[in-house]
């Protein structure tokens, strides 16, 4: 606890001192204030004229091919709940941060005072002339699927919520390299997810479509093993549809009960739930089948300690933290797939397409030489970040989801030299003294 | 035309080659991605928290206390008419440059397909936590008036509609110093507004509200002069409330007619109608008064040639351009007000303030010397800037509307900073060919 207090104090302080952690930056020349009558009126008519004969030239002639918003309603920041839109606000900046640092995307911080969820979706897609994508933060279950569904429907722009679709491509990418080194098959593995929240919803559904045996899946949420015939299945189907979904396909084998149950004989624990540890215990762990991976992601603190697991018999661990072996981290995908789909003007971003970032992301490591503690890149290797982000360019480009279609080589260079842009930028502004050195405690 | 054509070349050229005009950028430094700690999970929590306890500390811990957006419907661009959002992008992109390069503002561009007033109201206003501010840009007239009325009224951030309101300010100022050259006694002058549209009727009301006698003023629209009995004041009453209540205030001797039955001895004239030349006649000006005034602020061509306008007895004269002299430019005026307002953390912007801008600004000018072809700064002033900032700041701060309260000379201050400091960051990314020169044509 006193490391996290650490960290908050710092945090509270600096965030002060530093009066937030983004802003607005000019990226034209600006000789004389003779050239606003280029980058305004008079001459701004012309462009605007273009445009008005081709909406798709707005990605072409403004920022509007690089920028995002990282919008939330506020209904569930970090593990702090519902502490609505303004208190969100913190949270969308670093993302916003991280976005430019990391994959050069300009993300706008976007919290929302949204009356409902649709009255969100009608906000979200009313700005959509601004932004080439959507990244969704921190929006409650079930809402949150209701939203991001319905937003990618209606928006010729991408829609990604980061807590479903950037965990769950990051858990395929970390769960592809645990099987390859522990020799185990994909179509043989069974599967546990605890708790069935935005992330473990999304990576269950991500990992089926990339070859996952759905009847050899259990999901556990608070009432226990999901399948097709629990009690409150008729509930499911009228109030969680995205559950319900789920328990129809997954536990062929009808398992009822909690998790202990569920985990006996388990290749794989994907554990989503909530702040460890002791949430799982050794004894849990030493039910599963022979060498068995175990991820527990809960920030801060994993359900159980990964020398804990380990200790149980686990071959492979992995948890959300960067102090430990195998971070499972989305800042290792978000960056580079919003870079690969804006690098395109994509319309979507594709399953097919965070599976090729998975898989190249897991392809890194393996390049890299894969161990039981190196299943996944850290953010340090900045270098996964482009090759993530042209394979995601690839695969839409071929789907026919471009406005702009890129070969994996062109996105290549590309990603690599937009990144390498943003972080000169930073560099640059923290050796002029702009970006002014942290003050002293 | 030619010369017109020279910048709309330009500009495509160019917005395309940089890819749009404005992007975000990091502003604490990353010493490693163990800082990722600080800026996002889990340090963030502990900011999150703070502001859960209190919204207010959202303007101290993250960097709404300097972000506004710059948000339009499209329904009125530039002189193109009702071109839509997408078309809107440049423009919104442009004025952010400025807002940064003149006002040290972080101003996200906005644009938004909004089905009605109603509906853009409904979204801005939903956005609230994320912004200190609003700028509103390019909306049609009559709706412009309601929706920045509303919006003023339902928010806690000042709500600024430039076309209104930095127009009725820079025009203020000019006028309060063509009057001192001249010798004329603000409650004495007989004024005709030629157009009534957003700026005119701002301008007419914020000089009512300044001391200018509003019976003496005579308003032109399509149909000739504004009064209490025009044959259509019923549907005025029923369709436009503010040309309404100008038409009841104003042209108290009931001049029916057009525009030269207004100009008879009239001491100013402002028109704010449509793109000359030849809107605007030698033979009009000469029906007017001794030594007259004349603003004619039509863009991109005045109603009247400033030469024109002098050859028939205009004492002053004064356009929207920056080749002639007298340039009546909302430039000078936005970026300072939102400073001002911005820096003390206003929940609005009051006519007061703007009144007091108006006046700074005026002052400024004839601390610098007034001559006739002298009546306001120009933009490359920019010691005006941080002097209409401390205006502002000081005026809102003794109305009660600031969160923090700012004395002149403190604003004055810390205003000249934070531009100094928005422009250091262009001059350096200019220094390191991050923003590279222009290309050869």
């Amino acid at each position: 606890m006193c490391f996290l207090n650490k960290y908050d104090d710092a945090a509270l302080r600096l965030s002060e001192f530093y009066g937030g952690k983004v802003e607005m930056c000019i990226k034209v020349p600006i000789r004389s204030l003779e050239d606003f009558s280029i980058w305004y009126t008079p001459g701004v008519a012309g462009v605007c004229r273009a445009i008005s004969k081709d909406k798709n030239a707005s990605f072409r002639l403004t920022n509007r091919w690089n920028t995002i918003v990282v919008a939330t309603d506020g209904s569930r920041v970090l593990g702090l709940g519902n502490i609505g839109p303004e208190a969100s606000l913190p949270v969308m900046e670093g993302k916003s941060l991280i976005f430019k640092y990391l994959g050069g995307v300009d993300a706008f911080p976007l919290p929302v005072n949204a009356s409902s969820p649709d009255h969100f979706i009608s906000i979200i897609k009313a700005i959509e002339p601004a932004i080439g994508g959507v990244n969704l933060e921190d929006i409650s279950s079930p809402e949150c699927f209701y939203i991001q569904e319905k937003l990618s429907e209606i928006m010729e722009v991408p829609v990604w919520h980061d807590d479903q679709l950037g965990t769950a491509s990051v858990v395929l990418a970390a769960l592809i390299n645990a099987l390859k080194i522990l020799d185990k098959r994909r179509d043989a593995v069974k599967i546990v997810l605890l708790g069935a929240g935005a992330s473990n919803i999304a990576t269950a559904n991500l990992l089926i479509k990339y070859g996952f045996e759905a009847g050899r899946m259990i999901l556990i949420d608070s009432k226990g093993a999901l399948y097709s015939e629990r009690r409150d299945i008729e509930m499911l189907r009228q109030n969680h549809r995205w559950k319900y979904e789920l328990a129809l396909k997954t536990n062929k084998d009808k398992i009822d009960g909690g998790l202990e149950e569920a985990l006996k004989d388990a290749d794989v624990l994907i554990a989503a739930s909530r702040p460890g540890p002791g949430v799982l215990t050794k004894d849990q762990i030493k039910l599963m089948g022979d060498e068995p991976i175990v991820f527990s992601l809960a920030n801060p603190i994993p359900e159980i300690w990964p020398w804990e697991a380990k200790e149980a018999g686990a071959a492979i661990v992995a948890t959300g933290r960067s102090d430990f072996p195998n971070q499972v981290n989305n800042s290792l995908v978000f960056p580079a797939v919003f870079r690969g789909a804006l690098d395109v003007k994509a319309v979507k971003i594709t399953p097919q397409s965070m599976i090729a970032a998975a898989v190249e992301l897991a392809r890194f490591a393996e390049e890299k030489g894969l161990s039981r503690d190196y299943i996944l890149p850290t953010m340090e290797e900045w270098e996964a970040y482009p090759r993530v982000a042209a394979a995601v360019s690839e695969t839409i480009s071929k789907q026919g989801y471009a406005r702009i279609s890129l070969t994996y080589y062109e996105e290549l260079e590309q990603a690599a030299k937009i990144i390498k842009r943003a972080r000169d930028i930073h560099k640059i502004l923290v050796s002029h003294n702009i970006i002014s050195p942290l003050p002293e405690d």
